[in-house]
């Protein structure tokens, strides 16, 4: 009922976590309770469970199923139709673009639509919370600190998958993951092209287009679908570890090894029990912090390489259905030494 | 006009292209000429031309633009409607398939679906068409041999990408190709998760979902986007080579490679222009008829990892956008001899 919804909240106050509920009207915010951790209440999830391919994209099925968000003038409203200007911006690029700068290396690739989707990103949700912190990427590439302090922290990568969308590959995601106390609490990345919206919130679940998602339970590596993803550096003595990576892999028999070009995408993969097993060095926090919410509340795990705690901020991860994988994966690496992304 | 449209055929006669015509209302034949040839004229064809993405799935769009066929009772139908028996049996088993054989390598699986939906394929043509060949991917694996002779010849992989199929991994596709006198006529191919459906006819272009497609015009290695498949041989060796070819495109400074698990949709994404080049060593003329015409139709180029011409048995192939590009990929390339489709 209406009596029961949480008031406007304080800015700076111990309430802000109120304040997200009208955070993310484009991109399908979830309510936190005042005490900053999720609430368990979900008002209107969809109560549907899959594993697997979930069928045919339906954003109208999904405007159904995404919880309605209270916008700060205090309506409902359900967060989906408002990601239509971001899409657009998009997908009218995914035919358009031409344009492309390089950041470190010719695989590090940077388009306008890149600086124009995390600006507007940005805009919104500094106006709204000015004395929020923002991790993003082209702000990072440009020289801002990524640091994870205990303060409300937005994480965002405007365009996952930058070289798939130069070439307009359709393999392209945007993700945002927000963390309060340097502990991750919910994550939204969307497939622009396959209109996917993957949501996970923490202790609530996750969902793709409001079917919920499940694991893979695999355990035995010789059954195992496996993604990774290059990454940056194309320096002979990283492209050989990368190489002997997979090779590991595919010699204790895993069925097959994907590379999509998205490592947000790979991890909803993981996330929807498509694929069994991730691991990747050289990625960031931004293509790592909504994913992990989302792969956790799946029933997965994310794992650092070395089989400890997973480190956002040690471009490197493992992420699998269960345990058992991520720990075999894990094992059967070798390091590719990226640096931090709290440490340029 | 009804007047103009081609008699009904005599089987084995010089007329028997006619009766494509009817072959396949399941998924969209062409209507081919009484020479054998392919006819000029394009009924309904959609007349818009795109690169890249194309947009959202819209099969209610291409009906309106894939050309209506003449069934043998004499009515004209649209094909795509009745292509849902076929989807409808893969997409159930995409959420339960769970009993998997080997073939002969733990990556070269098959599934119940994989015989049921070639069973039905070939039901089909056999009872159109009972003077026609057919090579059909669990037919050969069952011991059937593959041998392309001038007769017209069906050339069916029910499911392109069974180890995805295995994992639910949603880039899965049906392809169908044709040959009369050794030349590839048509293609049809079935991304079964999103409902694309690629066609080529020789001389009459190539589209997705009624939207013309167009290759890249990339020649420059350092700026393309390279897909290949691990092939099913895992030996040491093999895999070492393969890790090899990887390496020497990435070192050359190819943007990525991509490994998306099914040769048929990398060659339609090459296709789309969504990808400069393709190439693989191990795979099957089944997995390369459809999409070498969609390809050529699209202004691409399809050739052997020697430079030469294309051999459809050879089991290796190199397409690309441009012929210089797909010159630059064939000399980087070291061969992986994977032997013959035509003298297993």
């Amino acid at each position: 009922s209406r009596a029961a919804e949480p008031k406007k909240p304080a800015e700076g106050s111990a309430l802000f976590a109120l304040s997200l509920c009208s955070a993310l009207p484009f991109l399908g915010a979830p309510r936190l309770g005042s005490s900053g951790h999720v609430r368990r209440q979900v008002r209107g999830a969809g109560g549907g469970r899959a594993q697997g391919w979930l069928g045919p994209p339906s954003l109208d099925k999904a405007q159904g199923c995404v919880p309605a968000i209270r916008t700060e003038g205090g309506r409902r409203r359900s967060p989906v139709p408002a990601a239509v200007p971001f899409l657009k911006i998009i997908r009218k690029a995914l035919s358009e673009e031409k344009r492309v700068s390089t950041k470190t290396s010719a695989a590090d690739l940077v388009t306008e639509t890149d600086h124009v989707v995390e600006a507007l990103i940005l805009q919104e949700l500094q106006t709204r919370f000015p004395s929020h912190r923002f991790i993003a990427e082209e702000a990072a590439a440009a020289g801002a600190k990524c640091v994870l302090t205990p303060s409300p922290t937005w994480i965002v990568d405007p365009i996952d998958g930058t070289c798939n969308f130069v070439h307009r590959f359709p393999t392209v995601a945007v993700s945002i993951g927000f963390a309060v106390n340097q502990e991750l609490e919910f994550g939204v990345i969307y497939h622009c092209t396959e209109e996917r919206l993957y949501t996970g919130r923490r202790g609530q679940g996750a969902f793709c287009n409001g079917q919920r998602l499940r694991v893979s339970g695999e355990t035995d590596l010789s059954k195992a679908l496996v993604l990774t993803e290059i990454g940056p550096r194309r320096d002979p003595a990283t492209l050989k570890l990368f190489l002997s990576n997979m090779e590991r892999l595919l010699h204790a028999g895993a069925h097959g090894v994907r590379v999509i070009g998205s490592s947000t995408l790979a991890l909803c993969h993981l996330a929807a029990g498509t694929a069994d097993a991730y691991y990747q060095f050289g990625l960031h926090c931004w293509d790592l912090a909504a994913a992990t919410v989302i792969i956790r509340e799946a029933g997965g795990v994310v794992m650092d390489t070395s089989g400890g705690p997973l480190d956002l901020m040690s471009c490197r991860v493992v992420a699998a259905g269960t345990r058992e994988m991520a720990v075999l994966i894990a094992q059967a690496l070798q390091t590719i030494n990226y640096g931090r992304d709290d440490e340029r």
